[in-house]
């Protein structure tokens, strides 16, 4: 049997999974994870929970994480609370049940490209028609543009990223608000990359309290290192929060998940300390590969957008033939590298000074 | 902002969230978990793959869970391999991807009903109109109206469970197998309980050689008495392994769970040592309840359905009043009650008695 012999939806036909290569090298810099690991602390902390609550293990888990969702609306801040605060198994699947919930069959979902494409997959997923808005040649957005495609196409969810994920930049609130207070639907800003924006960069958390069809998503993958545990998060209005309650899956969020979230949260403070050191290398990051000559994307993330390559997949297997995987992503001529560790980041910039 | 008057998909309006009460009593008989704990073998051997593996979690978890899937083709046996089976968390996210791939706007999904509920409620959840037949009255499948039922709706999906939900009843592999032959889409087995089924029941993952488009369902949440982590499973062609690999969320099986399930399995002997005591106490319970004069089903799982109420709710409130929490679920009339401890079928019993 064949894949294309079975009856797969017809929308699905041709389509290649998503995914990055897994591909076992020594400096690996293209899932933009925090290539800092939890401490010995972290690590034992967490042991001990799960041999305190494993013997429980056989009952189904807190269906509403409510626990979680209070320690996740402390960390958050802003005033929130756990009734305001969603969490899920990545944000993968925080994405996914809003588009369950607010998207579907005959309605569309729309997103300003270059930007994180799973937003663009998990509407096909669900259903949802994909409408692409352009970005700016800064990969910003204009909110005139903006508004005025959303006035075409009245979205049902409007697709926003702060900071943007391939290209790093983050966005001002000012146009958020003017695109939630045109927006027809629901509004989402994945805040994935938000703990490494420059200083004094707002969230758009702060616009919650006068936007109730705002969603601002966030992930424990990225700034508390915590990719493995896959845990996404989202805050917003309580009613959103009923209407994702229609579509989840009944217990989705393990227990130990939970504990997992809770003890990385208890060491937040060490796990957010990684966040400066990341910072300080992408910002030398983006000077070095000025220096060379690069074309090189303003960055509020862990990753440096970087280009003007004439063959961009030539560039990526040289580095990777040196033990250097990055992501081949973005427009055509771009490349994104990961931010590592001092040492990852040296090797990088070896390989790729060989091979300029 | 009230759930109203956000634009939540039409076909959700009115619907209320999925779910058991979640109810602190002192006997919880309600979502058929089994009540037999990890042994501190198991809990020390899990603590120590977490304390082993945790200093990781800033990676990714392994997106297709090869070893897992290794492991748990060796649990199922039938000459099965890691390529023919597929994990995700929980049953429900299993069906959920099936449905994704196979199902959704202008497909349909067929159950026969009284059955688990979610396979409707995903089926929904994915755009996927569900067209529900029924089973005869002693909650079995008659296998001609099933393939006429077939031929009239040609469905997408046909969802068969065994033993079924929340019934007991299972299915001779001859039923399934003209099921399979007259499907013109897929067809999932759910087998959720099948580990208790009563000796010599064959498993439809004898069927899977010759039919490709069979899928067969499982979870660790029963037997393996392992409900708090979440580990649903399927065997199936390598070409539907393929087809789901285009709708899964990309790494959607945390570390932990990876690492949880595998433990487990590696102390499958003692988890499964469960359920010959859980089979002796639900046949017990069938004969005890026969004896107290109620319709009761023949049951194949780990949970009984008994009936004959006028007003059902009341003896669920009573058996809740006396601490004992079963489930009110299932034709008019009928009760569920999921298989506990000795114990805790004494108070059950016990408290039954009072009341009738």
């Amino acid at each position: 049997m064949r894949l294309e012999d079975l009856p797969i939806r017809d929308d699905l036909r041709g389509m290649s999974p998503y995914g990055a290569p897994q591909i076992d090298v020594p400096v690996r810099l293209n899932t933009n994870e925090n290539p800092y690991g939890p401490s010995e602390a972290l690590v034992a902390d967490l042991a001990e929970a799960v041999r305190r609550g494993a013997g429980e293990l056989n009952r189904y888990p807190d269906r509403d994480a409510t626990a979680l969702r209070a320690d996740l609306a402390a960390y958050l801040g802003h005033g929130l609370t756990g009734e305001r605060v969603w969490a899920a198994n990545g944000s993968n699947e925080v994405i996914q049940q809003i588009l369950l919930a607010f998207g579907g069959p005959g309605r569309t979902a729309m997103g300003f490209e270059p930007s994180y494409s799973m937003h663009r997959l998990l509407s096909l997923g669900a259903s949802t028609e994909w409408v692409p808005a352009a970005r700016e040649d800064d990969f910003g957005i204009d909110p005139d543009k903006a508004v005025a495609a959303i006035e075409e196409h009245r979205p049902a969810i409007v697709f926003l990223t702060s900071p943007n994920n391939p290209t790093g930049t983050a966005l001002d609130p000012e146009v958020v608000a003017r695109i939630v207070r045109a927006a027809p639907g629901m509004v989402v800003v994945d805040e994935a990359y938000f703990e490494f924006a420059r200083t004094g960069t707002p969230s758009a958390l702060t616009l919650l309290p006068d936007h109730p069809r705002l969603i601002v998503t966030r992930t424990m993958s990225k700034a508390f290192a915590m990719a493995g545990t896959r845990l996404g998060y989202l805050a917003a209005d309580p009613a959103v929060i009923e209407a994702l309650l229609l579509v989840r899956l009944p217990y989705h969020l393990s227990t130990l998940t939970q504990t997992a979230a809770r003890v990385a949260l208890s060491h937040g403070r060490e796990l957010l300390g990684t966040v400066d050191a990341l910072r300080a290398e992408r910002d030398a990051t983006v000077t070095w590969l000025r220096g060379r000559g690069l074309a090189v994307a303003d960055s509020d993330a862990n990753f440096v957008l970087f280009g003007g390559f004439d063959d961009r997949h030539a560039v990526w297997q040289a580095l990777l033939d040196r033990g250097v995987l990055i992501r081949e992503v973005g427009p055509p001529g771009w490349l994104r590298v990961s931010i590592g560790t001092s040492e990852e980041m040296a090797a990088f910039r070896a390989a790729l000074e060989e091979i300029l």
